[in-house]
């Protein structure tokens, strides 16, 4: 148990990358496999994560996210989106998966996705937004424990222009939006803030027993 | 490696808890250890942990949560909660704590703390809940890859009635507001449920390179 702390205690939001060091093929496949198993509100997964992969559109979004060097430097840059219709679209997909994988049959499954039909009819859109960027949120700390325990580092990133993100990389197109963006690499040797303490309020401050 | 994704396979939804089962002291204080060590944007931690260990009152929140077992079956139930106010004296508490525990002084901080303080002016009180909903979301699924990682089993809830659980364990007179509840525990060894396969949308669907 203790190496579980270690690691989150290792872990933190990395500033400064080494540009050399790349991750594996194993590692990336690891990295999507645990984002793909992350568990989100009625299964429905309303999220697609995207791999800017393109050196001169990420240099084009480092300066939508106040020029921070990590966007650049990182071995991969990943954009966690979320889907922008929470609809009866995405719920059929969900259940023709279900069937694909499972023994289910139609009638097996039909009193879950009525009631997983009643909860989209009645999301209007900014409160499915803020449902699916909580979602988002999910997966984002998923990967980052994860990725602690993989001893690779990240620098999430909340405030970055996401309007100009999702023009730049045509995700209307896609119909998704950009939520919270997670460089992911190894930290530069000479990053200073490896060092720094962590500071967390106590247990007496954080806990209450009732 | 993949013994994080055998973990996180192993994971699931736990509907039947053993009621025999509990947590020992060493288990409690690794999660909540793990639960501090959360990150959080500009290290804020907007947020409370509830331990609700009174059996009565577990039994009067568990209709307000759908009547669902867990609630008052699992050995701990805790509530992942919100601070109502993001305001100066969060970023005041903050930064008193950073120079209790670090070398920093008020020179050090003060311009680190000009910018979180206004961020926080800055914020309506609708986008400070939001922004503090989403926090929780992370210290969420970061104590839930923790547990899995125990194999230890939980539950997260996310459709229970905030309003009367806020009013039956007084949480407005702390100044927070429950967003999330996490029964946590043992599965029983009849939760049929822990058998079923795990469906998520394969690689081709989450994933975009670009």
């Amino acid at each position: 148990m203790d190496m579980i702390l270690n690691d989150l205690g290792w872990r933190y939001a990395t500033k400064k990358f080494d540009t050399e060091k790349k991750l594996s093929a194993d590692q990336e496949n690891t990295i999507k496999e645990a984002l793909r198993m992350t568990p989100s509100s009625f299964w429905l997964q309303p999220w697609k994560f995207v791999f800017v992969k393109n050196p001169e559109l990420r240099e084009m979004l480092k300066e939508h996210a106040w020029g921070q060097s990590q966007v650049t430097d990182a071995s991969h840059l990943l954009i966690l989106c979320r889907e922008n219709e929470v609809d009866q679209n995405l719920v059929n997909e969900y259940f023709e998966d279900m069937k694909k994988t499972t023994w289910a049959g139609e009638e097996d499954i039909s009193g879950y996705k009525n009631m997983v039909t009643w909860f989209v009819w009645n999301l209007d859109s900014e409160d499915a937004k803020i449902w699916a960027e909580k979602q988002v949120y999910i997966a984002l700390w998923n990967i980052m424990t994860v990725l602690a325990e993989m001893k690779i580092d990240s620098c999430p990133m909340e405030w970055f222009d996401s309007v100009k993100f999702d023009e730049i990389l045509e995700l209307q197109d896609k119909w998704i939006s950009s939520v919270v963006i997670l460089p992911i690499g190894f930290r530069a040797s000479d990053d200073k803030y490896s060092e720094n303490q962590k500071v967390r309020f106590d247990q007496n401050h954080l806990f209450l027993e009732i």
